[in-house]
Parts: structure tokens; sequence; C-alpha cells
């Protein structure tokens, strides 16, 4: 008889954002004259740069063309978008060092693959669920805590204490996992704090997985990078990502660094996770399309950057916006100045669905419940600034209104 | 210390068409001269046809239009493509028994997540290289046997002697993994066979995962789909592909099949497989994107089903040309009719790679050796008719010459 992976059992019923969905849906039911505004799920809202579409068009020509047409490529990607990553996002990084990937979710859900199920996994809380749950389904965890948390995951706080910075625990783990700036918090990790992180791993021969989605957005001196930290090649992997700077998420083009420095000794072997990471590509996938990879080799032309560029001072604008309205009504926001995303915090003694439910209902505005992410999120609801100027205007009011 | 996933290090060195590459590197470089005939790796030599670009230029547009853009998708697909699925390549298979991938690769290496880890999986043998390899990675594999195959795998020999038909166990079996037309005997599954193999999996509780990736290349009465047996929708995923029939192995689209029918008994309780894995795409995946799946979409119009049909005509003709050619000379060849892969035994004592290595050097034509495919390919080597009019001429002269 077929037995299932049991782990599944283990997860919360429904992703968040189904369950918000769900929840939206019948909101809608409930009041189809609504106008319901939108800054749940963070999705971006402006359409690809001409120059995109364009790379796209010619892209798509050359597939129909005998001469020109292309079967399978790489499974770690084309050299001419890893060269125009390697040349235009870091100093020091080797082609086969950049692997180009159809999104963070996919890259950051599978690297555990190639790791033992006996590690100790480490999450900051809150967190961008994914990381969570991929540790759950790999079987990495325990029965649920007291405090609502998965045992055998080391959870690092992240709250108005610490002003937000996940802190080195003093116990041990082997898998870090890491968000800056953080999804949902918004709240980049500082270039001290960071150091601590790798000294940490160094001394650990623990392995940070640096997910980096959101670095375009940062405009403080923070790192936007981990390989800015001094000896993260020997201890980190880093993600990146096209789709909330350039407009990616319908395309689908991410990109992995796994540094040659990165060895583990495991069995008396020292081994390169690079290697093994390749070897897994090799088996399991064929690449991303090469239309999508000529459309992100365009974000590194002289046209695509400018473009990039305005778009993430657009995007930056409305956070702005909304941090600055959302104070002025009377809420404790954080996050906004280096990410798109803001969390604020509910009214005393409310928790964060309640919240959900009462903001959807009086306001027809959706956010995201911070419990989503994590126990330590339960009284907070995350904004998205990717959304039209106009709605996070009209959000500001109808929230002055509910005050 | 981070602890690494030690099954990776159970695999045999290296994908099989890597190493092919770099024998054939080392050709090059030794005989700078020569005219190359590539008949080893199956990838497709048509362009895309004019109405799938018009389709892709299309959609790119629309991505570039604030009016139009999409951003994330449905983790499983778009509804569009999966009504023209539902419509043109099945009878009574819903949308949400349909998920929309990037290639049949991925889906066929991650399915094996969302079971345990203590089913026994059961292998053709020879078979496509990626069945056996995610087996191994995932760690239900035990020690090597004498005859090379791994420990823990039950194989199903295909050979000259069963007609390259796998025939149903005698012992017990979780996950059977079936191949038709298989790759790279190029023999099709006979209906009454297939019967056979659906009714062991009802009465065993086991699960198909049948791979139908050459499905279109079928000119006989043999199954194209395993739904056409009945019974088949209770214990059977099925896998299917544009890459091979349209030309996508550079675009990349696929989908996968799990009826709601497909339910598991396990720990008490009784689950559907179409829900396990609808739970792990909304966790580890975003979708595939949106101008491939309207690119895929096309191939469904009348214009693009007629240009399906000649790509595969053109294809099967080339393949019946090798076929018949190569049996001139003198060699024993299978496949070749409801497939673009054929089956060349190998002459007397000779084993795969060391024919592999002379048919290179002598006749300057590449090949893939049998035994990359498993145990059981060891004295054949496997053509693919993937390949020019003029390649596939100039091979049979080189072979008559050889002979």
């Amino acid at each position: 008889m077929t037995k299932l992976n049991h782990h599944f059992q283990k997860l919360r019923d429904g992703y968040l954002f189904s369950e918000i969905e769900k929840r939206v849906s019948a909101h809608q039911k409930k009041y189809p004259q609504a106008c319901l505004l939108n800054l749940g799920i963070g999705d971006v809202t402006h359409p690809l740069f001409p120059n995109v579409v364009e790379a796209l068009v010619k892209a798509s020509y050359e597939m129909g063309d005998i001469q020109t047409f292309r079967g399978y490529g790489p499974s770690d990607g084309y050299d001419f978008l890893k060269q125009a990553i390697a040349q235009n996002d870091y100093s020091g990084i080797a082609l086969d060092e950049i692997f180009i990937s159809d999104g963070i979710n996919t890259d950051i859900s599978n690297i555990q693959e190639i790791f033992s199920i006996e590690n100790r996994v480490g999450i900051m809380d809150p967190a961008y669920p994914v990381y969570v749950d991929v540790t759950v389904m790999a079987g990495r965890t325990k029965p649920l805590l007291k405090t609502g948390g998965y045992g055998g995951i080391t959870y690092f706080p992240c709250s108005e204490g610490n002003g937000f910075q996940p802190e080195v625990p003093n116990a041990h783990v082997d898998l870090i996992f890491l968000c800056s700036p953080n999804n949902p918090t918004g709240v980049t990790m500082g270039r001290e704090n960071l150091t601590k992180w790798v000294r940490y791993a160094r001394e650990h021969q623990a392995i940070i997985l640096f997910d980096a989605a959101y670095e375009a957005f940062i405009t403080s001196d923070a790192p936007r990078s981990i390989y800015e930290i001094d000896g993260a090649k020997e201890v980190a992997v880093e993600f990146r990502s096209f789709s909330k700077s350039a407009g990616f998420t319908g395309l689908r083009c991410s990109y992995t660094v796994i540094p040659h420095a990165l060895k583990v000794r495991d069995a008396g072997k020292i081994q390169s996770l690079n290697q093994l990471w390749k070897r897994r590509l090799d088996t399991k996938s064929n690449g991303v399309s090469y239309p999508i990879q000529k459309a992100a080799e365009a974000l590194y032309t002289q046209t695509g950057k400018r473009a990039l560029q305005e778009t993430i001072e657009s995007y930056s604008q409305r956070a702005k916006i909304l941090l600055e309205g959302l104070r002025k009504i009377g809420y404790s926001v954080y996050g906004g100045l280096d990410s798109p995303y803001l969390w604020c915090k509910t009214p005393p003694k409310i928790r964060s669905w309640e919240f959900f439910d009462f903001v959807l209902e009086n306001a027809h505005v959706v956010t995201v419940p911070g419990f989503g992410f994590g126990c330590s999120g339960d009284s907070f609801i995350r904004f998205s600034a990717f959304a039209e100027r106009d709605a996070i205007e009209q959000t500001l009011s109808r929230f002055k209104a509910l005050a």
C-alpha cells in the first residue's frame, strides 16, 4: 500500500494567501458594491518595461526561426544573463557560482533537499511562511510548542524590543534562514548585525540561506548583499529575484548565488555545495525559458537600469506616503523605508486575524494578518505598497474614518 | 555542523548527458575538421510554429501594458490553458485535475516528495535515468546489487525476449514509474499489458506514475493516455509535455494530471493526492510564466494542431528512414515507429559505452550508450530522430562504411 509523506499533515490548514483569498471572496459576495482596496499580497502593479517587452518579442521571433531557434538550455541558465548579473550586481562572483531559476520560491524551497534531515533549522519570527512550511514538509520539525511554533525550529524573534533585528542564538543551529529587508516587517538587517551572523555561522559551521528578494528597495546604507560582509562567501547562499523590482512576478526569473568557497565537511569529506546543487539541477530541471532569460538580461542595459530605478522610486514614494499617513493617524508602523512592506501594530488586545477582519469589514481594505508570518506577528498586520497611489490615499482616508 | 544529504553520494558519477558532452567535446578537440552528426540528446530541431510565436509576442505586449499586465498567476496554471487541454487531450478530466508545470522533469522529480520514504519503487529497465536518480536522492535505495542496479528498487526488465514490454512483478511495489512510448527503447506499451499494470496497481494499492512525454508520436493503436484503461483514474498520475511534439524544449511547458479519484488510505485517513500536490505547489511554486502558457494554448487552435501534426509526421518519417536504413545494414533495431527514438543492438560482446566510443571515433556520430539508461541497456545504443534529414542520411552512409 502506498504510504504518504506524513509531515504534510503537520502543516497548518491552508496556505496563508489562500485563506486570505477565501475571506476576501466571501466579503465581496457580502458587499458586491464596495470598492475593495488590495494592500495585501505583494504583487506588483507596474507593467514590464518597454525594453524588456522588446527583448521578449525579439527572443520569441528567434524561437520561430530555424537559424536562431534554441532548444534545451543549460540547467543553471545562459551565460549571457549570468554575465550581466556578475558584472552589475556583484564583484568577484564567477559565472558558475550563479544559478538562474524561475523564482526564489523554487530555489529556497528546494535547496533544503541537499542537506540532511538532521540539521537544526533557524528562522526569523515573523518571516515569509515558506521557510517554515518547507522545513515541516521535509520532516525537520517536532510537535507544536505551547507558543504555537513548531518544535525543532529555533525562532529568532524580531520585535519592537530589538528593533526587528534577529539576534544570534546562544544555542547551535545548522541552517539559518535570514531575509533582509525582511518580509513582512520591512526592516533591513544592519551591517553590524549581519556581521554577527556571519561570525556565528563560521564558528558553528552553519550555513546562512540569505533571501535578498527585496534588496533593490534598500535606500539606507545597509548591506544589499550578504557578500558585503567579510567571510560570508564561506557560509552563505544568496537568493535574488527580478519579481518585485522589475515586475517579473508573472514572468518568473530569479537567481541564486552559491560561492565555490562554500564547502561543507561532512562524513570525513569536504564537499562543495555549489557542485551538489548543480547535480540536483542537472537531474531535476531543464532550466528557465530562453525568452524569459533574454527579458531579464534587458534589465541590465542603460535603459533597463533607468526604468528599474524609476519604478523602485515610485513604489518607495508610495510606501513613504502610507507610512507617514498611518503614523499621523496614530498607528505604530515600521518598515516602508528600505522596503515596499509596512508592519503596522494592531490596537491593544486585538489580534491580527481579528484586525484583518475588522479592516476588511469596515474599510474594505485587504491587508495580511501578521500571525500568518509567525507567532511574533500576531499583533501586527502587513501593508504592501505595491498598489496604485490612489488606492494608498483612499486607504488612508478610510483608516482616518475608522480611528 | 551542517550535515549534507548523504544519498547524493550514492549517485553514479555525473549525469549521463554531461558525460556524453565531455566525451564529445574531447572528440571535437581531437578532430576539429570532422563533421559531427548529433543523434544523441533528444532535442528538437524544428523551430516554434508561427502561430505559437504570434501568441508569445501578443502576450509579451500584454505584459507591457498596465491594462493587460498580469502578475502572479495560479500555482497550478491558468484556466485558459487547462480548458484547452481538457477539451482536446481528454474526456472527463476536470480543470482542477490538471497542473501546468515548466517541464515533466520538474514534476516527475518532485512528486516523490508527497510520498513516504518507505515506499518500494519500481522502474522499467532500461528507463529515462531521472526516475532512478530522484529515487536515490530521496533515500529510497539500498546498496548496489551485483547486477549493477540499486538495492531497494524493483526493476522491470525490457528486453528483446519480452518485446521490451515491462511485466508486472510477483512481488509488491508501491510506486511504479512507467514510460510509454518508452525512452530509450522507443517501444509503446500495448493495451493488454497496460491493463495488467492498472489491475496490479489496484490490487496492491500502488500508484503508477505514467510518463507520456512522447504520446504524440504514437501511430499504432496503443493507448496514448493511461486513462484509456478502465480503473486507471483511481491509481495513476499522468505526465505530458509540449517539449518534443511542439518544440518547447527551450520554452518549458508541460502538465500533470492527478484525478480526484486517486485517493490514498494512509494512517487511517483517506487522502486526496490531488490536494496534497496542490498544497506542495502553493508553497513551493509561483506557476509558469504567462506568455509561455499563452504559447501552449496556441497549440490547440486549428492552425496549431495542423502544424503539430506536420511536425510529428516529419520526425516520424526521419525515424522510419533511420530504422529501415540501420536494419538494411544488418543491425537489430527496435522502436522508431511510435517514437522518435531507436534502440539499436551493439555488435556481439561489445558493450554500450565501448560502441558509443567506437561510433564517435570512426563515424563522428553522437549516440547515447544504453548503459546510461540502466543495466539492461548495456548492449544497445539509442538514436534520436530529432535531427536534420540530411544528418540521418549521412549517418546511414557512415554506418554502411563501418560495417
